[in-house]
């Protein structure tokens, strides 16, 4: 059994390489989204050629961007959604509104700070963790049975 | 032909009222999500037992309430998602993502401070607001084809 | 908002009653098995023909039930699955992941004693309660908001 | 063809191994949940933090079991339940009901004394076996054509 | 409940008046296809203009019947299917395979001596009758409980 | 059996009116998109904001055109598409595809010099009509048996 | 592009080896019901147990069967159902209907005289041929887009 | 992660082998319709019989083509339609439409003079580009974050 992971939401640390790193010895498909914030930001018009209002400059690299999206989440067993320090982050719970009613599982991963205000968020999960690792301890028992420590 | 409309988001101002209001000579069903933010945060543990750890408070409240959003969300033809001035309101873009993957008309109502944190939102979206009364608009228009003004 | 509420599961108490009394109030619409245990049992060969092989005669039945319990679970928004005392009780597990599978929103009524056997319902569930009354007072909440007391 | 089967329910005899020795020879990919039944019951727990409240624990449990039986379930071809002698077995059955709902091709297995308490998850079976012998009869004839004997 | 019922295959006998008329207490609501055999044929080339060709001919009016044929499967609860004792009634298997993998609960309605032939459909069926009556009797029994007699 | 038909397509001549007063004795539910050429070019930026870009322009209009035009297509049994004489009308062969997908019937009307270049959209269709009465002709016979003459 | 094609209908002639034959230069996957006549009949009864009874003798093997053949169908992108000379072959119309609703391309293979009596199944298919041959001829065109001679 | 590509509309101009030469780097496989105009015409009546009348010799040939458009817009995750300077193209049309009703990720590309008559296909578009090499360019972005220059 071959898992396939989405790994959606924040981009500023490196808890992706954690979580792929810690599931080195596990049979997972990792996918996420461009986690280069410039080229990100910036697909839709160095590709599709130059707005000069902001909003269409945004929309779109967003469209650009939500061809890799929506297919990684399409294709996916599992989408974990990390929620960080900063920002508004909607575009996280974004994926985990989609994800939730394609029937992924959902594995949301936070710090303690944000429960309240992610609630409705945590109600879709089957998973809510503080740390990559135990993201990765849930891999892994999914995938094998075997239980950390 | 009556539109089903569910009024997603932010619950702290008359929004919702004012488009109900404006909506008044059309043939539009709307639907939403308990605005009584004591009664929404409270429900589940004053329904089905008390619970001393915060997380299961919320938990089983956020999951009463999801009765009430999922039908609503389902049974809709255009979701409009209100983004307010305050909170993280990730409750919103979870029920925008949500009504994405089912392939909802989205609306999107925000100020314009928002648009690039928003922009992936609005990449799903078939209209963007900025007042209540421009889906007022919008509404009218797609019922009966006549534009304001 | 209308609600559709399935009632699955025990038929030797009156739990059914209870639940739709107690909801006279409210815009549900209640549907449910046949009820009278020995119509269920036999209804297959009462019409189809009798069988010798005890097997047949409750299969012929059990499909005959099917016509019903398909259509009231697929038709409903709520699927509320009751486990009494006694007997097996795995035609109530089923109805419950039946109505997992198909999306609706889980509400399972059981007594304290039967938490631990039932876990992986419960995980499928938005609402667990041990009373009827609890039951009717989630429905009232999700269609008007109002808690109890 | 390649059959997926998904081996669901009693993970307290070895009739799993039954099954999977006597396939040896076929174009079978078996899969099935974590059958260590403690780590089962505590995985939750485990990674994600410790609940003092039974229920809790259970549910967080229950959850991330989840992961591994929903996609076990979504990817089968044939699923087959196990009913043993003891315990309630409600997750048996609701996985029969949820594969049901899904359209799979469910065959079930129970020892002779279930078979009244069992009709309903019966009527939605393509084969009832006894014996794990049979199941692996009934995989070989529909991958080979072939009967036993 | 109302229970919408498709009455489809031989259009040589009364059967569908015998059902509709021993339902006149029930809440069902009946359809199925044009039943004039000669305006079932002709329509094609009445409607859309003459075709030399025998088989454009029979071809257009095929898909001129198969506009009200696939509402009434797609909107129906129950499929009714009667194969009666001539022609080769491929229409009606057809019609019982449609509906068969759309889901629907089939009844099968036909003389003893076409057991045989029939047994990949009756595989399919949640009932097998041979009299109109027992149709009925099983409508009734599935709106209200009651058994005949 | 109400039959639910959405009109799609060329908008400068009075088709749409001929098929709903010739059907004025069916139970039939019309809908369509809006006619009004000028409404339907500018309802975006009159409502959401003016667009210098033309690209833009045309685009906001085009998706709050698109809420009406998805829940016509998706509420509908029958999708008549109608070619006329000018214009590109990919919007109308648009709509043909989208409904295919849908599993819609698809009635085409269109003047016989089209008849090679919508081959591809007549290989979807169940009926191809030259004139608007015909349609009704289909629409009577659907409902009613009835034949012209 | 690897084309699945699943081969429905009569047992009695080497049609599905000409296909298979025909196509030997194609990336085509083949697979259909077993075809060995007895084991067809018994297979249920020779694993499951006897059934005294000619109907349940012959139920129990139809389900058998149809694990075989759903999972056939629904892997299916091409379904290729032939009809022969002789018996009912409802079982080859059903096969038809229900690949008709899974949406799948339908390829009819019949003598002449069954042309009117097919005429609803032809109403489904893509493509109707008299011999095996031209079905080899489409799946190479399909494929490889050239033409035969 | 593979991206699976169909490549839709015009054939009269090499953009298809731009593409994919452009492409030659990355993880893509393409798909499209068979390109032979000729061919695609005739192949009906090459296979299937000769028709006198042009409608069912064109029908019969989009009817075999579309059991390899169906299949290619099924399969793939991203559509591109190119329109391009001549004829109706309004099977470019239909297909832009059909992927779009199935979720698919669509890229148009098309002349700037275009662009009016095909804003309801934009509006329904991910991505509008005017030159084979943004495709190239924006597949490139998706599958490995890099842009152009």
């Amino acid at each position: 059994m071959t898992l396939k992971v989405y790994l959606s939401g924040e981009i500023h640390t490196d808890w992706r390489e954690q979580i792929i790193d810690g599931s080195g010895d596990l049979d997972v498909a990792f996918d996420g989204p461009v986690t280069d914030h410039g080229a990100s930001d910036d697909c839709g018009v160095a590709i599709l050629g130059a707005e000069p209002n902001k909003y269409w400059h945004d929309h779109k690299g967003a469209m650009v961007n939500a061809i890799r999206t929506r297919k990684g989440l399409a294709d996916a067993d599992v989408v974990v959604v990390r929620f960080g320090d900063k920002y508004k982050q909607w575009n996280a719970a974004f994926d985990a509104g989609y994800a939730a009613a394609l029937g992924k599982s959902l594995i949301v991963l936070n710090p303690p700070e944000h429960q309240h205000a992610l609630k409705e968020v945590h109600a879709a999960a089957l998973a809510v963790a503080e740390e990559p690792g135990q993201v990765v301890d849930v891999l892994r028992y999914v995938l094998t049975g075997r239980l950390p420590g």
